[in-house]
């Protein structure tokens, strides 16, 4: 393979499509499946999803939420208990309808989204308020497939979710968890993958089917699109009557129980991989980062590789004890340049250059990926890459705060949104509440109402479509 | 629901079928789906097998593996690439002919086991010496469906299992893999489930399809029935040349690899059911449970609850302190009565019972659920639980090796084998290494070669069968 094939190729700038499936596959992320719209996870990519599990699950249990199994298949008669639920999801189905040679009776569903499933079980599981609330997660993969064109992370036929369900005996309780789940999610996604999200409720139009009403987190990316990074739903009532998940109340009353249901995917890596990768490749947070430093040695003699090897397993030594994920590349028959790239395009976040001369000066060469600086640290520092390790990730959040700031723009007036547009980015104007003005926006501009962010209950505009009164100040833009 | 209802009202040793169905239902770690042959698992059901992937998870890291994410459609044309295999799982595969309204082209099989889909991205990614060896692991589910009646955790038509797979340069070197995963296996189960197995080889009749041979864990369970605790296999080059897992050596030379797979499933949760549970209901190996101490409160009247309550919470606080999972039971509704039955269904470890004359005396009373022995614990030795739950954990294996031991026997002759196989067990009997020998006994008996230790490789006896002289000395037994 050449120089040229190793590296990305194209620039994020003019071809940001291309540049990012680049960095998906070169940085060995994940790969094509034999099935379009399939990927597979390599280990440097699954090693980022589990590292946000770790980090969602301590979460959640602390919230009182703990993680069970479902099977994937669902009977279609299951599926078609909540009408509007079934129509939504129907088209994207995959179906099962044999086993070995045998036709199987009723058509079975790959789970497209678990409700129904799991709410058939609670329904046997809960009998009195004692038994609520009742908080599970699972970790599982959703199947739908998709006919648009497929992108790794960002859609694809089959992805790795959490879908988390809870029951609750009051309406108040239920909607209190939706917002503990979001502040969860945001909280997670800003702290560990540094990247900046906008918290609200999405439209009746854009809503999960089967919501009450559904909370989000979105965020735009540096092509200006706006990218759905989770959501928490209040499910109300809609499917607790249906599928009949009732308890007794302390007086021995029956009631219908109260419900929620929240995800977050696999997405949020092509987030990630978006916000923060270069035309050197990915650039990765510390704290989701399998590798946060590499170790080069630099030697150009026999005389002086062991010298050089020797301290830097040293420094691969102390690192390992203040828990940090080092690596120490000895690969004997590649330069440091060769190094120096792939590390690069791999996006570790430090990588440390120790040569004779370092040692002699009794210090390293720090590089940091995601501004690609080099400073130099006395060995006696070397402790010291934990606080830059967070140094680094604190100030990733700020830079693409800073980005995503400067595309979010106010605008009042429409023939200005319908120019603005074309630029992508979030544009923040008001909207009269009706349906008809949304999808008119939807059709002239193809931007969609992302978010209503909370606190944008705002009257005192005038619909930026038909100049009525404003009922709130949503954030528009064109989606992933 | 009536006591009678909520505890346990088989008997192990009368109806082990109905017991074992009871265990599970009861104290909650799994239920049935809504499709026959499918179950959900619970938290406290999925909270061991957490458990377990954690522990294989680190000595899988430590041995160089790292996890992936394989989709669960593999096209119909893939498995069939490597003919045995395809042969073999192909009457029990679920098959997706329908996405929303449209047929598939190529039908899909919802994954049955992964080599195929795997090797065929291996082959993508290995192109030379330095790419090896490739050692990935995935936890997933796998899909068969099921013709026999099937039992939970231990013959499902979906289940949890993790897959491994690995490519290796040399057959030494592979060879060693498939020995390193069934060390890592047994020592897990043994030391983390309290389950004694014995290692060794499958026969020609009984390995994987596809596999040059396969490397077993097996146990006997009370009853008498033997189950396969996982496989370790060598695949040799049978998959790499129809999948093309090729690479260049140091010499630029092509050459075909060498590859390993091997899985353990939910079923270790089967028989750590079967082996410690008891009449009252589950016994849980401390190092699994989800909560390993139970701390009930006991008290007459308003006056003496607060200051029980207390008391247990600063118990509660010093349990925590040192890393134990530790609950108090402070529902004020239920009789500490039915809390001892409660937690005695669930398997929970160790009992801690306080009262006012517990608090008198400043100490408690340990209960500890596998032997249900009493006894008295000082305030000031609240730590030393540390030590009896390691205590437990190791006279549970005790107590699981010797159960093993008597159900293990020596035979010579056939007629004692036919008369013995009655009871169960396993039967050690000299073989002479003829599949027809082997058929032949399994059709008298329902008895197949569950595996040959390492180290039976005896010739100094006569099959059991023809009386020729033996090459071996297998374990036959009955099995699940």
């Amino acid at each position: 393979m050449s120089k040229e094939d190793i590296g990305i190729t194209a620039s994020k700038e003019d071809d940001f499509s291309e540049w990012y499936t680049q960095v998906v596959l070169k940085a060995q992320l994940a790969d094509y499946a034999p099935v379009k719209g399939l990927i597979v996870l390599r280990p440097d990519g699954y090693s980022i999803w589990e590292s946000l599990r770790d980090t969602f699950d301590q979460k959640f249990s602390k919230n009182g939420i703990r993680n069970g199994f479902l099977p994937v298949l669902i009977p279609e008669s299951l599926l078609g208990k909540e009408k509007k639920h079934f129509a939504g999801f129907n088209p994207e189905v995959f179906w099962v309808t044999h086993s070995g040679e045998n036709q199987v009776g009723d058509r079975l569903a790959l789970r497209p989204t678990s409700e129904t499933l799991a709410y058939t079980l609670y329904s046997k599981w809960i009998q009195s308020w004692r038994d609520l609330p009742l908080k599970i997660n699972f970790w599982n993969t959703a199947l739908r497939a998709e006919i648009k064109a497929t992108k790794p992370f960002l859609r694809t036929s089959e992805f790795l979710w959490q879908e988390g369900h809870t029951v609750h005996a009051t309406q108040e309780e239920a909607e209190e968890e939706v917002m503990k789940i979001l502040e969860i999610y945001k909280n997670t996604v800003e702290m560990e993958l540094a990247i900046p999200v906008i918290t609200g409720k999405k439209s009746e139009k854009e809503k999960f089917v089967g919501a009450v009403y559904t909370t989000t987190m979105e965020s735009i990316m540096p092509d200006g699109k706006a990218l759905q990074m989770g959501t928490s739903h209040f499910l109300g009532q809609n499917f607790s009557i249906p599928f009949e998940v009732k308890f007794a109340d302390k007086d021995n009353v029956e009631n219908f129980a109260w419900q929620t249901s929240w995800g977050v995917s696999w997405r949020l890596i092509g987030a990630m991989i978006m916000v923060h990768g270069d035309n050197k490749g990915l650039v990765l947070p510390p704290k989701v980062a399998p590798i946060q430093v590499v170790i080069v040695p630099i030697y150009r003699s026999e005389e002086t590789k062991e010298q050089v090897i020797l301290q830097a397993i040293e420094i691969q030594k102390e690192l390992e004890l203040e828990n940090i994920r080092v690596h120490l590349d000895d690969r004997s028959e590649l330069t440091p340049g060769y190094k120096f790239n792939d590390w690069e395009l791999k996006g570790v976040p430090i990588r440390i250059e120790i040569g004779p001369r370092d040692i002699e000066k009794q210090s390293v060469i720090i590089a940091k990926r995601y501004n690609r600086e080099k400073s130099s640290l006395p060995f006696n520092e070397i402790k010291n890459i934990y606080g830059v390790l967070d140094g680094i990730q604190e100030d990733m959040l700020e830079t693409a705060r800073e980005q995503s700031d400067k595309n979010t723009i106010e605008i009042s007036d429409y023939s200005e949104f319908k120019s603005k547009i074309q630029n992508g980015g979030f544009l923040k104007a008001y909207w009269c509440g009706k349906q008809e003005c949304e999808e008119k926006i939807k059709e002239d501009t193809s931007a969609d109402i992302r978010v209503m962010p909370f606190g944008s209950e705002d009257t005192s505009g005038k619909c930026v479509y038909c100049k009525e009164q404003s009922i709130s100040k949503p954030i528009f833009a064109r989606g992933y």
